[in-house]
């Protein structure tokens, strides 16, 4: 369903990015891996090009060519200084600066929830609200979504935003009743945000379609996502082995979970 | 489920006005009919009043002995000024103030998406936001919403502004599954207009289940609209008739759509 | 599902409480009834504590060993301002006292559509708006739910105000097509709201799943709150019974239904 | 300039009541003064009529006649529950109940600060935002707030209800840099609350002309407020008696100030 | 300190044209004139172009050689429809489709408080809330400010419209007190907006330094806008010489005055 | 009046740094200076502390034994990536992070209008709207707004972060009547910003008391801040210097003016 011919997908060998590859040619009709390390079982349709996000020459390449980027590289979680620095800061400065210099087009970027993981639970928020970061991690998610606000200003390359709550195969905590996003719905996300007419620069909520929410996740609307699953299909299970948790623990209390709870990188 | 008596149904003998002849007494126990041309196949419970919207005694005479009226007529589409204003704005307020003359309790109007059709594509708006007409035709669409802003507040004549996307027997391409609204469900939104204990004068989106959506239809709510029909079941069909658009093409970047890139009736 | 040891249920021999019971310990371990008059049918996970609402002590004793209090009880519709100020404002004020005292971490309160019901029916709202009450009693629910909002505010009692629509076996007038909530999805509202991990002080609609609706319920899917019964199946029902209303009449045009139009208790 | 012919002033004999005084005609052209004690020098416009507001009688029988009422009085500052339920809630009532009766015109209501004293010092609020009452006194604050709001929607009663901040001879703490209101800007507010064509329901806050502000006071731009004097003449001299308090003291950190840090009035 | 070559100043022998005309060149370096008769007293800077609005040729010819238009002309309160529709509605086409054709850069535009008269006095506006006309000449305003808009999205025509309150030499009712303009503000509001580097499409009120308002005129900041006169200053001889109003009073209530409590003009 | 014994003032060799000195102990009992060469003319209240903000070590040693600090340091406008990457980006972290260990408890930043310079200058803004950077330099200030919001919610440390505008000893473009803060009023700022009691997490606009405004500078309220200069007293003199702008323009149409007309850094 994708129109674009060759498309970037950065942190392909996660475990989010091998769930994306089973989108084949609906995310473009080439796509070309890139991890730390090569991918494996590269299909007909791949191409593979291994690369550190740090290195700008090495992304620049990578770039080259392509039309569109999905955008998952980099450190996954909360990490030291130098490691967000060079991985998300450094990193998310070159996919975007390569991107202009060689043309791209649109750009799906894997935020998160440790963007805004310092609202309350209680809060019902949409993808305008100020950002309030839980993390260093989640400091380097707001780096780049405004650096995507930038590109598009001036350069006009649109980027979808991502705030992807808990992308697992299944929820395993309480938290995630609220946050979980299937890799179903995560497929179906990323290939209605490249197959949408126009995106502009845009900031949506990963989730799926779970009854208990505290997103207003309007701008999916425009993107068309319609998703599959829910979170409520496990209720019963997560509660059976979970125990109530104490709603004055910053983990219950704040919509970033247990990265509110935990203390500074530096310091653990 | 109507509680009127007699309903006039202008631009009767459109495709719209001859799919909504499909509600019969649903619109009311007597159906009124008027285009400019008979309508054909008058049934038992419609009378036939062609007419023209800018003689203003034909209008009142048609208007004589309704409890309502659905204003469906008009100029459809961008045109030159001089049809827009004699069909549009003095047709438009010879319907309101025959309404007023004859006692006339509640208007259903359609309005259009060219009402707010420079409104972003990525901006989801709601009935409150300032209007944004696209073409002469889009302003004609506001003068009639304030012109039954200002009957309700000064007479307390209802009106409901239907700003209807695109009400055609299927979507034909891409901004068609965002805006689409089949006819049944046009049906089911007149019908609610009407049986609403109280409507007021509000502005609601006519629009089907459609997935991909820039409209924060909660107004529809109040008048209980539950659509049937979704753009999404075309989706496959549309994407593989159509090219994907330029998204900085005015016709894709905005809601109005080819609206929007046209330039000047006048010139064209 | 609740994690709560035991659960004071108050207003539990009136129609609501009773249809409450029915949910079991899902409420709570052990679930304590109180009513002005003795409770039937008492269950083996039940005990029966009757009290009136204006004694501080008995009402304080009922609270002793609880840990969460689902507050029905008090005067359920318009009354003399004694019987308001000695069952609604002392009776909500020794709830929440004696809650203080004794430990208890949650409170679900039965407020009510009445403490909004001066908003147009075309008038969407959320829990947010300042609160517009129709009648003394719906003056006394915006005092209990002020109460809730300083005992949480001050002592982090958390509480759930549920501002309940029409809680009756079916819907018999129009208004009910919008406000009823049914015995099931109220039963699903109050286990919702005892099983959420954190709700602060939060006020939700009670609300079945009805196509017709004035209200924004987002703050219900910080419950998870998912209707199972909709208004719309019984709307043939009501719409062959009762004839249309004048929208002008204060019942019809406001969300509080007859209570607008209703003269001062003292003076009927 | 009031156009009223006698208006009540209760709270008469506290210190704003006396500083009230001093408008003089500019109240009514007979200003009616109660409190629980006689007042003293007893002006040929004024008349006495000392009373307890708990009392409905005595409250009618000082009503009677009156077109119009500066409701001062009643416990003003934190206290034992049956205080504040005698002579706020049941003294509002009574004053509001007596209104209707008497056929009185408007209602100048002295509400608090404390109705909203949990918003934090760096949010600006304006008149429409949930009130977080801080006290059993704020939450009487919101009852009667809650009341006025109902005789206006029912009864067409006016009310122009001040939330005033701190209303003394001057600033003596750095709170009161931010809340001060003189006496003369008093007088002033109450005059023009009382002079204004129109002022339906109303919530406006009392402060005087100060540069620190965390209210956004447009409501009294309806009433043509102009404050003449300001807190910030006051500002070196209060720096140089007090300490800077710490940010994280709940009486530093929200609007309500020290009534925020005190436990409840029956620990006390 | 316009740059603008050559201003059109339509309804140049109004009162209010008049009271423009002492802007001399800061409204342009020539000033070209027109009303249905001709000015008197033409300077050495000004032209003289008598013409009627409903004669698009007149206009055209009018337009051409002009690089800015204040646009004061046309029927200047309630009035037959005929009159409305010919000197505004079509008047105001005209104006716009000229200044089209011959590459008119910015337009100021004479709007009017009557566009937004059925708000109630006690709300405070600003220019974004949807348009509540109290009369047809208050339609006929919305008419040309969504043409503006119009013009603006689809031709980068710059408007500012200006939503004139009551521009008389003084005072003289109780609710100008809110509304006064005096001839020196407007002045300066006119020539802020054609001297202010960037308009777009805004919308601003017109009303002195009073302290008494119920706009929130932020957008006149963007001009540069500092009134110097307000109405203040003639409150006592306003007081003194006219009787409070009824509050019920439509012309007390809303905004617009007594257009909202007129009947319909063709009934009069 | 600033509490604060010692105070890091960083940038103190620059211009605004310079301007910020006469503030003399009113920053800080003790102030210590620190920029990449040594500050002249050291007073007796002051300690010169000389480094790179992109060493971690010196910047520890710097912030070792303040309770507070001015951060000004950094690169002051567009420049490489690189230098915006050491400066502004690690330097930014390196302050709060320095602050975090040694127990700082507020910092002042010095944020800028190219953290919104993508705005319209039509469109009225408070500090709450989603950053629109114009720049590289403008996302680094995005970037240390949201780290200020993160080691407030989960360390406390309180930032008000000010946007300032035009920061010169007077205005010289037509855009600077809009942004200019004088040296005088950024002073003011900057003390009112340390001596609030309570500042949270905080975004302010720097501009002095210009009529000409696109900024709702709420906030500033709460700081007390009281502007004693104003860009209107050099109008004439910057219009009679300068030219109209093209409104079209990027520099003219946004508010970060030339940052938006410019290219990217690199390419220049």
């Amino acid at each position: 369903m994708s129109h674009f011919q060759r498309v970037l997908l950065t942190g392909a060998a996660g475990s989010v990015g091998t769930a994306l590859r089973q989108s084949g040619t609906r995310l473009g009709t080439i796509v070309r891996l890139s991890d730390r390390k090569p991918c494996e079982n590269v299909a007909s349709h791949e191409e593979d090009f291994p690369l550190e996000l740090a290195d700008f020459d090495a992304v620049s390449e990578a770039v080259k060519g392509c039309d569109a980027i999905v955008h998952l590289g980099g450190q996954p979680l909360e990490g030291a200084w130098k490691t967000i620095l060079d991985s998300n800061i450094s990193g998310g400065y070159h996919i975007y600066e390569a991107a202009r210099r060689h043309g791209v087009k649109r750009i799906v970027y894997a935020s998160s929830v440790h963007a805004i993981g310092y609202y309350e639970r209680t809060e019902t928020i949409d993808g305008s609200v100020p950002t309030r970061p839980d993390s260093l991690y989640g400091v380097s998610k707001t780096f780049v979504e405004n650096l995507g606000r930038y590109y598009f200003d001036k350069f006009g390359i649109e980027t979808v935003s991502l705030r992807i709550g808990s992308c697992f195969p299944e929820p395993t905590d309480r938290r995630h009743l609220i946050t979980w996003l299937s890799y179903r719905d995560c497929r179906q996300l990323v290939e209605k945000s490249l197959s949408a007419p126009r995106v502009g620069f845009m900031v949506a909520y990963g989730m799926s379609n779970n009854s208990q929410a505290f997103w207003d996740n309007r701008t999916a609307a425009v993107l068309g996502y319609k998703p599959q699953d829910s979170a409520d299909d496990y209720a019963d299970k997560v509660f059976a082995k979970t125990e109530q948790g104490d709603p004055n623990d910053p983990a219950v209390r704040y919509q970033g979970g247990s990265f509110t709870a935990a203390g500074h990188f530096e310091d653990e």
